[in-house]
């Protein structure tokens, strides 16, 4: 008789965007007559750039002719793509990484979901809270948090980092060692950015320990200071220590076209075992490359054309942050984020619990955010808006909280 | 200090077709007047389909306009497309299949290797000797096979079926009970089938022990004979115990273009926990989906214009494969496959081993195949010829080997 993965059902039920998106469909129906503004979704509403278009075409015309058609594709992505990255993303800002280094996916989420799985059973992870909740749930799939306490809604095996008003929602270095720790900068659902200083501190703290970091890197894009790393290995030491993932979802809007990627350095070492070896075998055995025609669309967003399309479309979404950060700010509100990154952060007011908050924001402002406790309980108190609607609806929705 | 998953290491290194490649690579070199023909590849060369190259245009330029973008689609997969094999891979064929059973993928290695994954640990999994390396490989980096016998190439805790010319390529019932049982029909790498007949015990047998089949139907378009099923679900109680996977690769042309889907029935349950749920929180937890436009390619697989079309590709492969197997028994081979399936398995001639007949026919003939031996224990004596190169190719490398 075949047994399941018990651990799965270790996973609490309920998900965070589901009841939000039930919130907001039942007060709809009740309110038929109410123009809802979502800054809830995590997700870009701008169309693909021209550039990327017509890339796509290009492709799709290729796999349409025999002379041209591609079959299967080498399994870590194609060395164009490949070579474009390490170049642009990497030696342009003076990072050490070759092609050989980077593996092509089908997007950072299943990168992050997938990670864990080169690393054995009794490693502690380390994650900030809040946070992205694939990190977690992904190791506790893998059996490897321990007991789940329902009221406190965190794991025994896992070692929290608390991300609040007193640390700038950065987290402070651990008081418990852990072999994995995972960070993300600028920060899903903070919206906070760490200087190039700080993380040197985390790079140190992982080689003088023995951690890997596994850094998220899905946000660079949308960097403006200039101390704020785009990319781990800008620090000292990181090619002993970090793994960095990527995305070309908020970079160029690619949240439905899939498309993202992993780098692990070759020094990065169990003994004689690099990580990267075992990425390239779990790669090689369980994933078949991402899609000829979407990686050339890829390509197409390091061309002096398509860097110039996005940075246009970053602009969009960035000005939609600042309206939102300053009008909060305006109407008395405590804000973070939005400057490096297209979420913000707010504090609810009069002490509201977030999900209280949740609901006097729709009912009284017609505006659906994310409750900040849905990332982890220091998110407790706080709510999450994103810039990714569109500037008009950013307008309205900002107009109307500041009339409360 | 971070540990890593010491299964990896029980790999073993080298890889059948790098090893194929590298010979063929050191022939060519060594000989560069000779035309070499490699019959040795699982890949298509056949552009894609006229109809599906307009489904990725028009996706395309939804992609490009504000008012058709698509950002994240379901984890599941897009409606349109799960309705469409529901429809046409299943009810059409009398199978009772629910769109809401189908989970959309980037393609049936990644769902192949993933599936194992809502398993517990201690499942015991039985598999077809020869057999496509990645259902044995992903057991093993889940730490479920027990120990190589690097002499046997063969794990402890796996159940091997031969599959021989003495059972017709099909394997029999297991002596031993397995929880989890791989079957790949027609298969890869014998090209052998098997009837609805044969195949219902296997579904009684699953039923009866409380097995679950994992069955991999990706050469389903190849069938020619009609008491051959082209999913388990035509066999009664199929929807109790067995898993289908399916790819648009080979019927589809889409080894580059990546599109997959798994069917999971929601009776196949362990207590009151049903696998169909767990591969839900898989799916929704590590992947987000497979591209828009891709999925548009998959639809248009499924309209008149399309079907049509993919005949003509499958029919033009399968006058591949008649030609190789008449050539082959005309010239005094044994010769099975090649008729419900794109690869043709024959019997090495004078008991020659199946690595010293690739060479014989790569250095006579200049013709790279795949060494029977590569799949398994049970594939020596045995090699394997694909129908996917071009027609003149093929002609002329059957040519050449009738003539040794």
């Amino acid at each position: 008789m075949f047994q399941i993965n018990e651990n799965y059902l270790k996973l609490p039920g309920s998900y965070l965007f589901s009841t939000v998106g039930k919130k907001e469909r039942e007060y709809a129906a009740a309110n038929p007559n109410k123009k809802v503004i979502r800054l809830s979704i995590g997700d870009v509403t701008q169309p693909l750039a021209p550039v990327i278009i017509d890339a796509l075409h290009g492709a799709v015309d290729e796999m349409g002719k025999a002379e041209t058609f591609r079959g299967y594709g080498p399994d870590l992505g194609y060395e164009f793509l490949r070579t474009a990255i390490a170049e642009n993303d990497y030696r342009a800002r003076g990072c050490d990484i070759a092609a050989d280094e980077i593996f092509i996916s089908d997007g950072a989420k299943s990168d992050s979901g997938n990670i864990q799985e080169i690393f054995g059973p009794d490693n502690k992870i380390a994650v900030c809270d809040p946070v992205y909740p694939v990190y977690v749930d992904t190791n506790v799939m893998a059996g490897r948090t321990g007991v789940y306490d329902a009221a406190r809604e965190t794991w025994s095996d896992v070692i929290y980092m608390p991300c609040t008003q007193e640390n700038g929602f950065a987290p402070l270095l651990p008081k418990q060692t852990p072999d994995i720790i995972y960070l993300c900068f600028p920060n899903n659902p903070t919206g906070s950015a760490v200087t190039k200083a700080r993380l040197q501190e985390w790079v140190d703290y992982a080689n003088k320990t023995g951690a890997v970091i596994i850094y998220d890197a899905a946000y660079e894009a949308y960097i403006s200071e200039p101390d704020v790393p785009h990319s781990i290995y800008e620090c000292r030491g990181a090619r002993e220590c970090a793994i960095e993932l990527r995305s070309f979802s908020k970079n160029a809007g690619f949240t439905g076209t899939r498309l993202g990627f992993t780098v692990i350095p070759k020094e990065i070492k169990s003994g004689d075992i690099s990580l990267h070896s075992l990425w390239a075998r779990r790669h090689g055995t369980k994933f078949n490359g991402a899609p000829y025609i979407i990686q050339r669309a890829g390509e197409a967003c390091y061309t002096a054309e398509g860097k110039a399309q996005l940075k246009e479309q970053i602009d969009y979404y960035m000005r939609n942050a600042k309206y939102i950060s300053e009008g909060l700010k305006s109407a008395g509100y405590f804000v973070s984020g939005g400057v490096n990154a297209p979420y913000i952060w707010l504090k609810t007011p009069n002490q509201m619990s977030s999900w209280k908050f949740f609901d006097y924001l729709l009912e009284t402002a017609n505006v659906v955010g994310t409750p900040g406790s849905g990332f982890g309980p220091s998110g407790e108190g706080y709510f999450r808006l994103t810039a990714f609607g569109s500037y008009e609806n950013t307008v309205e929705a900002i107009e109307r909280i500041k009339k409360l």
